[in-house]
This record gives C-alpha cells, structure tokens and sequence, in this order.
C-alpha cells in the first residue's frame, strides 16, 4: 500500500511555504514563495493549485491524503480567511474550498498560530501537554492555545486572538482599528516602533543609528554585541508581553508557553526578560508553574508542518 | 432500588449553605450557616460533618453518593482550598479529605466559580453550550469557564481567574497584594469604592449620601430610583467590566457570558451598560457573537447545585 502523505500550506504576511510532508515530519519537496505576488485570492489558488497538481505527478508513489492551510484569521470551522489586515484580501474568502475545487483535494484551513501549536503538539515541545500556549512573534503576534489537548477555536472558531487582547488604553493604533492591541508592542512591528521611539528619545550612541529601516532582526544582533538602545528594546518587549502573559496565565495555568516565530530568533534574549516580567507580575498561585520555552521546532516552519498535520488529524 | 442523591455545600466569604440535592435539582433540605462562626477549617469539618451526619439519618431512604464542595481558591484536581483571603484560611487545607474521614463519604471539591458554570451547564442556561464562561459578582469576582463541554482547569487546577488580570497599572489595592486587579473595580466591594469615589468628587445629591455604610444593594435600589450617582456607579462598573470582557471573547469566543453573583440582581442595569461597552471595546470579528445573559438560575443558588452536581458528574 503506498505511503500516506500530504501538501502544507503555510501563508503568512512575507511569504508563502508548500511542502510535501510524511507523517514523521520529514519534508519531500518545499516550495517557497512571495505573498506580495498573491494580491487576490483567485490568482493564489489559481497559481498554486497549479503548482499542486504539476508536482502530485512526481508523487504518485504516494497516497495523497489532502491540503492542509495555515494562513492570518483563517477560520477552522468555515475554511474560510475572514478581513486578513496582513494579507490585503478584504471580506471573507472560502479558501479551503477553492482549493478543493481547483485540485480535486480535501483541504482544511486554520488560523497561523494554531497550525503552529498543533505542530508543537504532535512534533515538537508540547507532545506530552495538555495545556499550552504558542505565541508568534511575527509582524503581528499570533496565538494557539491547547487546552485539554484541543485547540481552543471557541464558538465562532477565531478564539485565541491574545495578540488583539488591549494592553494600554488609546495606546498604539492596531491594524484592526483599535489601539493598544498587545500586538502593537510585542511583535517585529512592535520592537521596531519601540526603539524608534528610544531612538528618538535618547541622544545614547546606537549602531542602529546608521541604518534606514531597522528591522527586528538589526535589533537582536545590535543587542547580542551589547548595544545599550536594542538591549533595552527587547528587554522592554519581554516586560510588556510577561505582564500580560501574566494575565493568560491566571487565565488558562498551560504548562508551557512556546515562543516562535521571526521576532523569537532573539529567544536567547527575550525569553529571560519574560521570564522576569511573569516573577513580577504573576498571581501568587501561579509562581513557578510556568515554563517559558523556544520553539522546539525552530530550525523547522513550525506553521508549515502544522498545517500539513491538520489532514492527518 | 433507592433514588440516588447528593449533598453539596457552597462556602462564600458570607454564608456557607448546604443541601441534600436529587439530580433533577430538586432539593430536599437546604441548611445556610456564617461563615465567619468557622474561623478554622477543623472546626467547620467537625460542626458541617455532625450535621451532615446527622442529618442523613432522615435520608435512609436514599442512596447518598457523596458530598461536593464549591469554595473559593478551591482546587478541583487536590481537593484543597489553597490560599483563600476571603475566607481568612491560611495555607494550603485539605478539605475534601478532610470531610471524607470525616463523613466516610465520597467528596470533591471546586472552586465556587466553577460549581456555578457547572450548575449553568446542567440545569441553567448553557444546558446545550459547548463555550461559555460565568462571571460571579461578590464580594470578589470569580469565573467559570468552558471550553468545549469542559471547566477550564489547566495544569494547575487554578485557571480561569479572570477576576486577577490587572485592569490598571497601579490601579486600586487588591486583596491577592498586587494591584488594579478585575475584581478591584468589577465585584460588590469594587462597586461600594466606586459610589465612594464618586460622592466625594462631586457635590451632587443622591439619596446614598444618608447611608453610613453602602452595600452594593443600595447602589442598586437606588438606581431603579433614578439617583444618578448610584446610575453612574452602575454605568462604570458595566463599561469596566464589558472592556475586559471584549478581551476574554478574543480569548475565548464564548457563545455566551453569564453573570451571576449577588451584585447581579442589579442585572437589569448592569447587562446593558456590559453590552454597550462591549459593542465599544470588541473586535470587529466578534460583534454580535456573544449573549450576555443573567443566570438562568439567579433565584436558586446555583453554586450550591453546581457543587452538588460534581459527585454524579
């Protein structure tokens, strides 16, 4: 009998990852891709169901059991990608099924974040938990929550939406038209508007002072050869986003929180400035029930491989 | 064969009721005791387990399953109430054991909160709800919730304490030591502060300026009078209270909020101001997802069936 295999998609705000993926994980074929190409979902499923079905050919050793998408505000019940800011596409788009239509293949769709979780349930740090949470540090900040060993989708299917949760009142202006999302603050657009702020607050000697558009990334390497304005970037960060994990804690008492995506590169370094924040700022009950952990899948597009896993569920 | 039943027992910062309970909800005798008579934990073990034991002696004709206890800070996977400030117990009580040796029956134990969302589960309100979450107004602000037909217990058996995410940075005292906790601004002892605040930065009239020592049941009486002062204590505590819950709903995605307690016999005028402020505060993505509801069992005490209901569980 052949092998069961099946196609992740991975969409997020820069680019767009495709893989062929067996169930131990291991990646046949990967396929990346520029978001900024795809500015109408027609055009995506279009282009990439063509990709699909051109390279399924050199897979018919193979059972190919379907598609699996992780993608900004993707609804797991419906298929759907509802009003993605990060995405440009406006309404709500029935991706899933376009894409059954277009490759004659069972495809299930969820949030970005929650496809990260579920990898991190099935492959990575948290195969042996319960209660987690995953937290992406990306442009934005996403969240998968696991409670009971299931992913929390609520009754609408958009639960978990901790990066939308208001963390200071008429604070920073969101994406989604609110102000003062914690997204706002810890996030890779959140750190870069953080130390332009200090930037510009400070006359202090900085060698991020010479580039145009500092990126997160800048921040992280200028902080790891003790650049004092980046340091105080990332240790500012980790402050705001241990205060209310904090909060999520006395909400939800998960076992770990996994910290993944772009921003968390700096993990080495803004993990111990959470680690601080939560010391300080958690309820009494909750001191030291808490692990704060990288991804276990770092080197590996933890969303990628979860989506890939949500057809094999 | 006898009809089985169980005895439940809801201890609050005020009252401690207990009642032999059939499974249709029914109760066949209902006993309410002062907590503050209880001033050590043995010493209510030895009184409430004379009491239970006598008592049973009239329900021979019944098969007792056991005894469940609701109680602040309890915790449903020890059995233990761990450091509970209103009710002046210190340190870590196993009181499920306790009564167990006690009584010689079977007894579990969870937090008040979350014997009320289980009573709303079974008897109330949520009875075909998977996600929903109860707020409880007392004297402090407790939470129940559920996520997909279960209590959120998370690793600890401590989660959902919505009542201890800070609402304001160095905001009122709260009793758990740290500060602008929920329930400093949204419980029976939040609202009193707040009419207190109030009268003092204004010289407008209101009738509760003659009370020596407000209660929440005056703030509301008079309210349905038309005092404007007590209306606006009303109004604030609502807007408060439906900001952060438009955080919980991101969270959650709860197809209903209920909210119970004793400072919601002032539902009337609380759930509108909790509804508008939460159409004001909620992600686009949620608007009109969520009911805001009384408890469906506000004139029974639903922590006292709930607590009941956890031994036919």
């Amino acid at each position: 009998m052949n092998e069961n295999i099946t196609i992740g998609i991975d969409i997020g705000g820069t680019n767009i990852e495709l893989a062929w993926v067996k169930k131990d994980s291991s990646i046949l074929k990967h396929i990346k891709l520029k978001t900024k190409n795809y500015l109408e979902a027609d055009y995506l499923v279009k282009d990439i169901g063509n990709i699909i079905l051109e390279e399924n050919k050199n897979f018919s050793n193979y059972n190919i059991l379907g598609i699996g998408i992780g993608a900004p505000n993707g609804n797991y019940f419906n298929g759907t990608i509802e009003f993605a800011p990060n995405l440009g596409w406006k309404g709500i788009i029935p991706l899933a099924e376009m894409f059954e239509t277009k490759t004659g293949l069972k495809t299930k769709l969820t949030n970005d974040a929650n496809a990260a979780a579920y990898a991190e349930m099935i492959y990575g740090g948290a195969i042996d938990m319960q209660n987690f949470l995953v937290i992406t540090l990306g442009t934005g900040l996403g969240s998968g929550i696991v409670v009971n060993g299931q992913i929390l989708y609520g009754s609408t299917g958009f639960a978990g939406e901790l990066g939308h949760t208001i963390v200071e009142n008429n604070g920073r202006q969101c994406k989604c038209g609110r102000k003062g999302c914690l997204e706002t603050y810890a996030s890779a657009t959140g750190i870069k508007k953080t130390i332009n702020n200090f930037l510009d607050q400070t006359k202090k000697a900085s060698i991020l002072r010479s580039l145009d558009n500092i990126q997160a990334k800048d921040i992280y390497l200028a902080a790891k050869q003790g650049d004092e304005c980046a340091s105080k970037a990332i240790d500012y960060t980790g402050k705001i986003l241990g205060q209310h994990l904090s909060d999520y804690i006395a909400l939800f008492s998960p076992e770990a929180i996994f910290i993944t995506g772009g921003l968390a590169k700096a993990h080495s370094l803004l993990i111990p400035a959470i680690e601080k924040s939560i010391d300080e700022n958690c309820l009494h009950i909750f001191k030291n029930t808490v692990k704060i952990l990288p991804s276990q899948l770092l080197e590996k597009n933890s969303g990628l491989l979860g989506a890939a896993a949500l057809i094999t569920e």
